[in-house]
């Protein structure tokens, strides 16, 4: 494969480093004075959703320069091989067509697409039944509660949608587990009848160690609360492509549904990974959910750039990671259903972009994915706002916004989105020595003593942060919202240059697991790894005793 | 207030930087190899509690500089400062006696000491109680259940310490409600009965936005199920400063519990906050949660520096933060009970020392507080891991390992061991690049493939990682652990120069929320505020029509 030139050395990347340098003491008040429309201008939206970009560090002709970088970058043709099916995913030899699993029509892709088209009906038909509950358990009792058992894309991403979409859930509830730890799987067991209750074991591979563990202990569950080995296969589903394992495991082929290797786990909640979210909320949702994203591909593949939301939001990364130093991103949704957004976005951005070579194997010389992190609002406010409003490290902000609530509490739900404006447009304004000054002696201190605390009252201002809104959270909206942030990831993946469909780097880490569960297991010699190690697995059996 | 030498000014600064120079390129394994005792020098153990500090880029002589940055910074006379009552919360004028609400003797505080013995003997009954089963709702049914409404400290920690201590609850189940969006109370009530519930609010100054909202809605609710105005004091407890604004929400002062102003929120779980945490586990439990802090507070004021855990890791965060550009820290606890172990620290490390002037008022031109995240591990190896082992930012981790499991599971707990070490070995060792394509020819790759492939599959290792270990976690090890990252907090704060106890930063933001709550709420004029935020009121109204 030929090496493509690296982002330093795209002809666009020196005008941005000027423009950084002027931009980097700017006042963001002042870009709002000089250009009365910069709040219409720097927005856009697409697939109901708006992303207004005004409070950023950003001058038209910056944004101009890093529309050329991604031009440069080649970023509308990667958009093409991504949904076109050619092998993004160059260290596996194979494509990235998530998007396929959302779409309506094959377009081109359309063996895969008739796959996918009947894993769809059948995935619909076990879903709506289970939603409908019409689905019995060993005693005859209707099911009314499901477990997922899956881990990273096959947990997060479902669990995610599940809680977020809680007013559209119609009677079954759905839980999530994925934690090795026991615990996990016994405080979700804890609540239930095993009788009225089915597993979901997700893993494409059907040997993923934690989903396995939890997955066998489930089945020992339900062996003991009375249920035959015949009777299992009315309480265990499987996604995965191992049907031989998951028959093995005691699943049968009609109760398998499908993966494929064309699809990553972080990407995979538009499969039947989604069949938990199928079940809490019912078919038509969770088709208004894929129509949602489907939307988003549609704006992302078509639109201009300057009105193409993941590509502004992944130059606005590029911008902050690399002109201004920015190792973190912060993710605030201020919709309590969307309180594991972020975990799920860590897995998208961090799995996806942690990365330190090219698509082509060449060592990069600048940072790629930084960390992100983030909670829901208000609850941050009251937590780690302190530094980002006083801290001393840049954290560009997403906001995410639902315009309405469906609580019906409306007045406590205004103070929810004052919140949340406020937030931004203090990130943004700050406050001036003088001013903080001044409010002081108007709360009646004494000169001195104002003078003395002024400087912690003080904010600099000028700190960067995107608003995200839609009229309410729903599974059209909400699908937008993963899809959106999926492009994003892939666009900045694409201008670092790397290959953010596969995760080389987490092998390494299950077989040195391997090697020490034989340690701990067996009685084996213990000095065989390094010395702290060896020392750790010496404390962790003396403690057995 | 005359100002201290600040940190770059300390003599120790610039050996530090010739060390980090050093070792900046160190290979871990061969200071291994340089010293066959590193594991065992590079640890220290207290109040039940092991660190593992030795795969770190750090050498002993680094390590003695570092000790002699905390002797120029004065850490020991400030850790006295702190036990003694001084004044450290040098912009509020007050000291930060956290400690005391742990503590067994008054140690010269004995005025405010005897006012904490008074308010935990009250605790303890009341606790008691409702932990016996033994308080009646309004219809005289007993109470089942306790909803903690608090936010940031009032939260955090009670929510935190509940969770961790699961195995030790006892029948009266504890929830836990914070977020302002009316979706956290709803979904939290919607499972309970009015008549065998009591709400916690927990709120110093009882006027904070989110807790008056969602204890209002309570309160609703209770009267809508059926309760009388006079039966409410059957269902309300409080813990505030401020008697007169709980009575007037219908709390009598005889459900009141104190806080003290010499109590930060995010040092307040040892108080009255922890009141649903002694319901929980009952008193017992409880008062060995505060045994396990005091330990560590024994410990940390009596320990010599280089058998100090706090100051150990807190030294450990200003090394890597000053000496390696590190921006964050990742803190991954081994034990699914403590999930969210991550959440309470980001409040209690970023909220501290997210601070950018000096306590004296002066601006740093040094960075402070990291970035803290993580998450219940092994959840993270299946998103986040990628980037730790092959991203481009250092991340220092700390792992948490309970060694014995409460579940009984064992063989699924000894994965979860397994894990745990292995990720930490990992992250020092790595996997060169010759060492990658060997194993791809293993898995029989052609020449040519594996010398494509074996880049992506080549770990730098190196990256430093902390063990934590306890022979289990209990209400005892709990304590301590928790005490042991509050002493750290201030060890760092300390070193930075800055006040860990106050946070005007997030004061701007509540007064403007105010101000966008007037525009959202009256038909005020739209253009009050900058472009943007007019943009986005706009946007809210018309997406109310």
């Amino acid at each position: 494969m030929t090496a493509r030139a690296l982002l330093a050395d795209l002809p666009a990347y020196t005008a941005l480093k000027e423009h950084a340098a002027k931009l980097q003491f700017a006042s963001m008040e002042g870009l709002f004075n000089a250009d009365s429309n910069r709040a219409s201008t720097f927005s856009a939206s697409a697939a109901g959703l708006r992303l207004d970009y005004s409070k950023h560090l950003l001058s038209a002709s910056a944004l101009s320069s890093l529309f050329e970088l991604a031009d440069q970058a080649g970023i509308r043709e990667s958009i093409e091989a991504l949904f076109s099916g050619a092998h993004v995913n160059t260290t596996e030899d194979r494509p990235a067509l998530h998007t396929l699993l959302r779409a309506s029509s094959g377009d081109g892709q359309e063996s895969r697409f008739q796959e996918v088209l009947s894993a769809r009906n059948r995935m619909q038909v076990m879903a709506q039944t289970l939603y409908r509950g019409e689905h019995n358990g060993y005693s005859g009792k209707p099911v009314t509660d499901v477990v997922n058992i899956g881990i990273g894309g096959s947990d997060l991403g479902p669990r995610l949608v599940t809680q977020a979409l809680k007013p559209y859930h119609g009677d079954v509830r759905c839980h999530y587990v994925s934690n090795v730890d026991p615990a996990d799987l016994l405080d979700t067991l804890s609540t239930l009848d095993a009788a009225s209750t089915v597993f979901i074991i997700c893993s494409k591979s059907f040997r993923t160690e934690e989903t396995l563990a939890n997955g066998l202990a489930a089945r020992d569950w339900m062996l003991n609360a009375g249920a035959t080995v015949a009777q299992l296969e009315q309480h265990f589903l499987a996604v995965t492509t191992n049907l031989q394992a998951a028959k093995d495991f005691g699943i049968p082929q009609e109760n398998c549904l499908p993966m494929w290797d064309w699809v990553g786990g972080r990407y995979s909640v538009w499969s039947a990974v989604g069949l938990s979210c199928a079940v809490a909320v019912g078919w038509e949702n969770f088709s208004e959910f894929l129509a949602g994203a489907e939307a988003m591909d549609q704006h992302f593949r078509t639109s201009e750039a300057h009105n193409n939301l993941p590509l502004l939001m992944s130059l606005l990364e590029i911008w902050y990671c690399h002109f201004f130093h920015a190792s973190n991103h912060v993710v605030l949704p201020y919709d309590h259903s969307l309180q594991r957004f972020p975990d799920f976005l860590q897995q998208l951005t961090m799995e996806s972009n942690g990365k330190r070579v090219s698509a082509e194997g060449q060592p990069l010389d600048y940072g790629t994915a930084p960390v992100l992190w983030g909670s829901a609002g208000t609850m941050g406010q009251h937590s780690f706002h302190q530094l980002l409003h006083q801290g001393t490290l840049l954290c560009p902000v997403d906001f995410v916004l639902p315009l309405n609530s469906h609580t019906g509490a409306d007045q406590q739900h205004r103070i929810l989105v004052a919140n949340c404006l406020a937030q931004s447009r203090t990130l943004m304004v700050g406050r001036s020595l003088e001013d903080a000054r001044k409010a002081l002696l108007e709360r009646g201190l004494a000169e001195d003593k104002a003078a003395a605390l002024a400087p912690h009252l003080a904010m600099p201002g000028n700190r960067p942060s995107s608003v995200i809104t839609m009229d309410s959270l729903n599974p059209r909206t909400l699908g937008a919202l993963l899809a959106l942030y999926e492009h994003r990831t892939f666009c900045s993946g694409q201008i670092w240059r790397i290959n953010s469909f596969d995760q080389w780097g987490v092998e390494l880490g299950k077989e040195i697991s391997t090697e020490i569960l034989g340690q701990l297991t067996d009685a084996r010699d213990d000095s065989a790894m390094d010395a702290a190690t060896d020392r750790l697995i010496s404390l962790w059996k003396e403690a057995q005793r």
